[in-house]
């Protein structure tokens, strides 16, 4: 099996690379949707700690320590990670989902209108 | 400003499209690093939500109901949306994150090995 | 069954209140350790939904909104109330917990030493 | 200034040991509601991560191996730290708080109804 993940950002050929990688492991037993949503959560989670005793400067600046840098870029891809092994699980095309999401936003939040 | 939504599965297109549909609702100054994970984990929480009081039989059939599916589908988009909106910011390319923490994790957990 | 709140503020007794309530509602079924936890978590990041967008000042004062302020007091009930479940369901004195915590942490983190 | 841990489970009392334990290590210009919120949730996630991976049998034994359990207590004890942290930086009776819940709950999940 060809596991090399792929060189551009297409969200279908990352979710067959993560499949795979996931397979290759024999962790299908235990990536089911209960376990993958709070798999998500914790994996968010670990970024909100890097960042919960910040100020707002300190949080702006995060990238400039190489570190730290490193460790949110790691957080981020566990994060996308398993909402693409999700995604796949349940049958759901994220990239879809959030075209589907944007224009229903669009409706919920004119353009030009005030507030969030 | 065009903020059709790109066909599609390209994160860097997914992202333009997100960072311009924020743009045009100048939600930027609510997009700080340190807000925008929060709001990932507040999403990420959504979803565990739909699933907390579930069996696992129920949970793996949560896509059979329509409007319960939906919902998944919803939160899905929401948790890739201000991920795409946090690496943006940040200035980090997230298939690229997921490339790299793939080849480490490869090392990490050797395929055929047991147990996580 | 008397399941009036207890008066005071100790733990035991906010603990058999909740267990009374639970059990007159049947959830016992639901409230599994696992469950728990996610709903605990989920209880959370509902706070954090309140102040994500704010600004630290906005922050500070977030109580002196009524509407909000309300809100945040029923989201701290609501994590405490989980908490208690699950410690209770766990067999786990939550105080005691605590103070062996405080206890360990006082050796790791020595008072007047610097940072956190 | 005593911050000897208090002997028995009163949540002010606890309230009061972990404000003094704080303010010895000069904590509180971190300590901010919108850090606050953080760091629970982030507390709440880390006992999240100790159960999901489990299945519901080994999740409802996880008492049962001392360093698991140990484990479970002492995140227990971090997000009811930073729960009593929080709801002092606000001035919110966390007790109260959860008796005036409770009354609320009552009204909205009758005792004897069916369903959550």
């Amino acid at each position: 099996m060809d596991t090399t993940p792929p060189a551009g950002s297409d969200l279908a050929e990352l979710t067959a690379a993560i499949a795979a990688f996931s397979a290759e492991r024999h962790w299908q037993p235990f990536h089911t949707p209960k376990n993958l949503v709070m798999a998500l959560s914790v994996e968010a989670s670990e970024l909100v700690e890097i960042f919960q005793w910040l100020t707002p400067e300190q949080a702006d600046d995060v990238m400039s320590d190489p570190d730290r840098g490193e460790h949110v870029r790691e957080e981020i891809a566990d994060v996308l990670s398993y909402l693409l092994s999700l995604a796949n699980r349940l049958g759901i095309d994220p990239a879809q989902a959030l075209r589907d999401k944007m224009v229903k936003n669009a409706i919920k939040y004119p353009a030009g209108a005030p507030g969030l």
